[in-house]
């Protein structure tokens, strides 16, 4: 699963905030038939944005769709989803949560399956390092992202 | 409460929404010291947004801001939050919710609860019948709104 279109893409998105000098999440939503609806990663420092989570940047970049647009599909992020995160899954009826990793921080998956969403969480070596790397490096950023 | 300044410019914003041809809900974000941090409306028709649901819109307008000033606000907001916009003010650890009405929908409220909000549904009037009226007259957006 490491190898799906959608995970590459969620840590290229994430790489990319890297590279902008915010916080490194990214995420990609999927259609049942396979199809990268949309992708992004989180905006706080580059749009000042409270909303746009990674998860919430790959729903707004799908643009406005019908609710049959979501059904079977599958949030890539390369880290747990916060609550509001896991809210806009729940919201949207996803099927399935892929996770890059849950080490660093742990979000509503236990939501999510009460749900009834699929939730795999993949451990991934390389979003665990820049995640640490992250949060070691700007704890105050990280802190303010998730609100603590 | 019906009277709180946070109240009035939520309705305000429903009917601003109204007037541009959108989804009809407004929320504004009020800091335990009374002042409005932000307010918005749902702009999915609007900015074709999925995720700028009336809270989130107050969210976003209320701009970056530190964990801190979040504490002790109360989020307004014309109907009963979605899972997304629950999940939102659970994130951002917002102490209370007051709600226009959650006749026409009921969203997470039971949720919130559970995480400790103090949540105030006034069954208001004129919310009830902008909605009521929005949803008769155009069933097929506020469907798509709220994914079903």
């Amino acid at each position: 699963m490491e190898q799906d279109p959608g995970f590459i893409a969620a840590v290229e998105e994430a790489k990319q905030g890297l590279s902008e000098g915010g916080v490194p999440i990214g995420a990609a939503l999927v259609s049942k038939d396979g199809k990268i609806l949309g992708r992004g990663h989180n905006m706080r420092v580059q749009k000042g944005s409270a909303v746009l989570h990674a998860e919430m940047s790959a729903l707004e970049n799908s643009g406005r769709l019908p609710a049959s647009a979501y059904e079977g599909a599958t949030m890539y992020t390369t880290l747990s989803p916060c609550d509001m995160c896991t809210g806009a899954c729940i919201l949207y009826k996803v099927k399935r949560v892929v996770i890059g990793e849950n080490k660093n921080f742990m979000g509503g998956e236990e939501l999510l399956l009460n749900k009834g969403k699929e939730v795999v969480v993949l451990d991934n070596a390389e979003c665990k390092e820049f995640m640490t790397n992250f949060m070691n490096e700007k704890p105050e950023l990280w802190n303010e992202d998730i609100a603590v």
